[in-house]
């Protein structure tokens, strides 16, 4: 088991639509998210004193190839509809390969 | 069970040393944690463009009171020790009371 963190800015004009993207995110999304071997996933948001918001990500992968899995997401097309609604309200914090938004963290501590 | 998402800035001159220290961390201090019902504990580390490193904690409680949890772990003689060579090296996000450096954040997606 993989245990993945990610981080992304959130657009502070676009917070509210986010959020509530995901409080009812689109089942044919989820439904691929579980086909992709990830599972325990959840999202944070902090909003920091200057305004900026930082989004994070926590996941856990279960199965034995990611990449394969993460090129199979990207290719479900209603996940890509998905993503062209969501992706607007995000910006990287670094500069990432081929549009993607959510930058990989390092793993420093785990305890079961 | 209670998700929980953590962030706290890590000083760009400290981090070696903090990392190091999760490497390692003293037996007493993991002990305590599981005996606060915490458990899936993970810290992760990014370094912006910038050269500012960013800290999120994840971690699960299992328990039924965490404030009561916390104070427990809070008067732990062990932990106290711990926190006083970890905590200098990170920077709160915001303002928090009583020394505390972890910020939380909000959960705002889950899927199982």
């Amino acid at each position: 088991m993989q245990r993945i963190g990610w981080v992304a800015r959130l657009k502070p004009e676009k917070a509210d639509e986010y959020i509530r993207l995901h409080a009812d995110v689109w089942p044919g999304v989820l439904d691929m998210i579980k086909q992709c071997n990830i599972q325990n996933y959840s999202i944070f948001v902090k909003t920091l004193p200057s305004g900026e918001k930082l989004l994070f990500s926590y996941l856990e992968y279960t199965g034995d190839d990611f990449e394969a899995d993460m090129r199979k997401m990207a290719a479900h097309e209603e996940t890509q509809r998905w993503w062209e609604v969501c992706h607007p309200c995000l910006e990287p914090v670094e500069e990432l390969p081929d549009g993607q938004v959510w930058a990989p963290m390092d793993s420093i501590f785990y305890l079961a």
